[in-house]
């Protein structure tokens, strides 16, 4: 993907219309950048398409309309921890609380997943396609599935009493930037959060039935 | 407050160069209508001024700056919670966790405080003034102060903790409105989350030694 990679032959549908390869690759990093950096309502294809040197025709090519590349943009970082929930589930429930924090955390620390995540969550706030990437991703995805393996009421409820403690540790360390919670080791903070999610995910009194 | 309200003689400062009684108190409320429903970056000066009917030179005279205006019309509506702060630490620190769960869920459930906070929620995204602001609000008057009365370690960074709870699930259920969560009874809510609360302001060993 770096502009040194030699180019694939035989491969046209890496080719994009203006000759060079991986159009489509560039736009998508470039869309990423730009969500990242200006939100959602400051981006436009316009801006994408000058970022990633490509004609705007081409971004409406690719991808149609801008919640389409921002979805795209979006989920290509998103798509890495759906890949980890058998992991997260592969020693049973017990301990589940701690990993689902570890992996959370891990994913806001890493750089290159920050942004893209930063983004959302920002335009979540404004935006119903970013909220559903958002609930998507977050709840139906990852922390539905794990209550869903434990015998208990409303895992979908559970699921997003669990998020919620997620998305406000990341609203205050990543986003607000409080301190000293921004500057916490990561490991402290696991340590601290993992058994609210634990209790929200797997303990049958945690919550007390719905609409009592 | 309201257009019928009987002018009040001989207190100048409560009427306006435009001759209309409390023409303060018809600007903070529009300046709350308008920060509420467009966000920080749509309000301008003038728009405000427009709402209230008045002209944009008397909202820079009583106010100053968009930040200036933006604070007090937040202020206003955040005040009261902060009165309510001995009263939840008035039988000690059992049930504390119980007693801040209900009062914030009560502030986001009534509709004349739920529209402000909103606007600094969206706003604290993108602006350091409502950064500020939400960060003074709920870490420092509010969960700092309990903490502080705990001989725990730590009391900022457990205030952080519990707000992040706090902020996540008001983001999920009022913001991102997600069900079953946006429509699930506040008193669910309450019951689910305040041991997380009362773990983290007041157990001594919810919060690993920072740094460690």
């Amino acid at each position: 993907m770096t502009p040194d990679a030699p180019r694939r032959r035989g491969r046209p549908s890496l080719r994009s219309a203006d000759g060079t390869p991986a159009a489509r690759d560039r736009i998508l990093a470039a869309a990423r950048e730009e969500f990242s950096a200006r939100g959602y309502d400051k981006t436009s294809i316009r801006r994408i398409a000058q970022a990633a040197g490509v004609d705007p025709a081409l971004v409406h090519h690719y991808f149609g309309t801008k919640d389409e590349i921002f979805a795209a943009a979006v989920d290509l970082s998103l798509a890495f921890p759906a890949k980890e929930l058998p992991a997260l589930l592969a020693d049973g429930i017990d301990g589940v609380g701690e990993r689902v924090a570890r992996l959370f955390l891990g994913f806001w620390e890493d750089p290159r997943t920050r942004g893209p995540v930063l983004a959302v969550v920002r335009s979540a706030l404004t935006h119903e396609a970013a909220r559903d990437i958002m609930r998507g991703f977050v709840t139906r995805n990852l922390l539905e599935r794990i209550a869903a393996q434990v015998p208990v009421p409303d895992p979908t409820l559970r699921a997003e009493l669990a998020a919620s403690q997620l998305i406000g540790v990341a609203m205050l360390r990543y986003v607000l930037e409080l301190e000293p919670l921004a500057s916490a080791d990561p490991e402290t903070i696991v340590a601290t959060v993992a058994p609210t999610l634990q209790r929200y995910l797997t303990d049958p009194e945690a919550v007390p039935a719905a609409g009592a």
